[in-house]
């Protein structure tokens, strides 16, 4: 009946849990992960028993089509839709995500709680939903791996057409082009082409810096297919690298690899990091690996879980994450290798398929 | 000093206005709008004389280049640099965007007060910046001219090599295609090529359907240029269309024509909104017409002044709005024209320049 049911029982597992009557979703992303609703507005509320998705007259027809399963209620008057269904439904706490709902819709809310005379509780939480969508379904993990080919392949084409000469934004564009006609639905961010002293800062964006021989050129690309993004970074240098460069790489390459190959189920995300940080520790390198070692990508590039100094999350099976090293020297250049893994047995499987032999 | 001091000036005689010792600033585009950092991560802190930036490491270099005059804070611990600051400008009253903040962030925020034994009171803000923001400078204006040149450039091109037998989304991506070799950044939203019935949709995206003879065919389609976006929109039929189409078509044409020569400043946007609407009324079909008239456009496709039926705002020159009438017919498909005009000297001013002798 619903597009997604096992989400959905995770989610009311998760709403009776927490002792909630039910739980409204304001996040975008968050209710397209439920419902499988792709439009830009709208609302979630589950209870044990219903789920309604709210929104405008626009997208009536198109919620009615992706999100089988769901009443489909078309928003009037703000947030008045609201007090009606929870007094239709006789809730009498409903969680809501905190780190979405701004200030003045939770103020407006209130308001209208309050003219409505409804004994309520809101019941602020953080990554709620965001936890559940850390661990990857079936179909989730079909749409990654079909993502994940596409920027594999798009890079490699533009690993094929680079030159000393091109920009780094023609290789942006190239990029995109490829994402394209490769079947994805758009860049999964904005591409990254940072070459020379450039890439010794990690976000640098593509500019209009011509491209040369023997320096690092840091190439950080994702697509993203039905929703769902990759994310891959490759550093390349054409011609013959200088010694330096080479060792710089083969630190890089050896703490990813390392990461990759002894990364389990049941570290903590600050555990997996330090896989790959003692590596460029050891090297004399930790002060130039000023980032998270990765984070795990899904609906949206950037999601749980994080793996990074701090982190305290458990890594569990079908989780899927970036492992993504990086040197960077100021004024030299910088060297960063990120591939996708997915969590299966205990181990990490790697999912990209781009070749690392670069130089 | 700053980039954009006049802009600065507004926003410090709004917060004196307003009674407030400083403002702080979370939303992205109002943070680029005020300071020229582009970045995707920060906020700003103004008082009477002073202005921060405070953002993450990664974007410390970036944010010094791009704004002068700010002095540049690295974020330490979530929202320490926040009572750290006000404590030393010894603030005692902070507005905020509540259109923006999440509850989340509030409550982190709210926690370090209390801990910090602060007497500051937060003042809930909306549409504070977006307001000064709907009123445009000359610097974004001519940004603005560039976005609509490129897409009226790229529509074109998609006119010119559009036949039967083409796909929606091969329109879209050549669309885009032509935005990016003209010089666009990206284009400003998911471009709208809705053919035959699909055109009764007003957000229809550009799905596999092929495009037929004597179809109404809607194409919506934007281009960004340094941040400021376009949006513009042809309906289209090849081949000859019937005398109900033609009819249609030239009740949506008289709408647009009659608003934009007839609105003026002083009016509020209902009041643009109803030049149209008459129009459309008056023809029958006022039903089939259920959405705004227009929006204003610049760092987002959408944003202040709101052309439509409960729009109290007051239009004023160099505000930079659309004027996108409609009639949408369930089954048979719909006409919609749009392009975006200034107000100069009290009345409205074409930007776009795209031709609308589409059959």
């Amino acid at each position: 009946m619903f597009k997604f049911p096992d989400t959905i029982n995770k989610l009311r597992k998760s709403i009776s849990n927490s002792g909630f009557d039910g739980f409204l979703v304001t996040n975008d992303y968050n209710r397209r992960y439920i419902s499988g609703f792709s439009g830009s507005a709208g609302y979630l509320l589950l209870t044990k028993e219903d789920s309604f998705l709210v929104t405008d007259f626009r997208y009536i027809e198109q919620a009615s089509i992706e999100a089988p399963g769901f009443e489909i209620i078309r928003m009037n008057h703000h947030i008045k839709w609201f007090t009606d269904l929870v007094r239709r439904l006789n809730c009498k706490s409903i969680g809501f995500e905190s780190d979405d709902l701004t200030v003045n819709s939770f103020t407006k809310i209130k308001e209208e709680i309050l003219l409505g005379k409804l004994q309520i509780t809101l019941e602020p939480t953080t990554d709620y939903i965001f936890n559940i969508r850390a661990i990857k379904s079936e179909h989730e993990l079909n749409l990654l791996k079909k993502a994940i080919d596409i920027s594999d392949k798009a890079f490699n084409n533009v690993y094929q057409n680079m030159s000393p000469g091109s920009s780094e934004e023609q290789l942006a564009w190239l990029f995109e082009k490829s994402v394209r006609e490769l079947g994805g639905e758009a860049i999964s961010f904005d591409t990254i082409v940072a070459s020379g002293s450039n890439a010794a800062r990690p976000h640098h964006r593509a500019g209009s810096d011509l491209l040369k021989e023997r320096e690092t050129i840091v190439i950080d690309c994702g697509a993203r297919f039905e929703g769902y993004c990759s994310d891959l970074t490759r550093t390349v240098v054409m011609g013959h690298p200088d010694k330096f460069t080479k060792n710089i790489y083969e630190i890089v390459l050896a703490a990813q690899e390392t990461a990759i190959e002894l990364v389990e189920t049941g570290m903590t995300g600050e555990e997996c990091d330090s896989l790959a940080r003692n590596v460029i520790r050891e090297a004399g390198y930790d002060k130039n690996f000023g980032h998270s070692l990765g984070h795990g990508v899904g609906l949206q590039v950037h999601e749980l879980p994080t793996i990074g100094p701090k982190s305290t999350l458990k890594i569990e099976d079908s989780m899927v994450f970036t492992i993504e090293p990086g040197i960077y020297i100021e004024g030299w250049g910088g060297v960063r290798i990120e591939d996708i893994v997915v969590m299966e047995n205990g181990k990490a499987k790697l999912l990209s398929n781009a070749s690392k032999s670069r130089y």
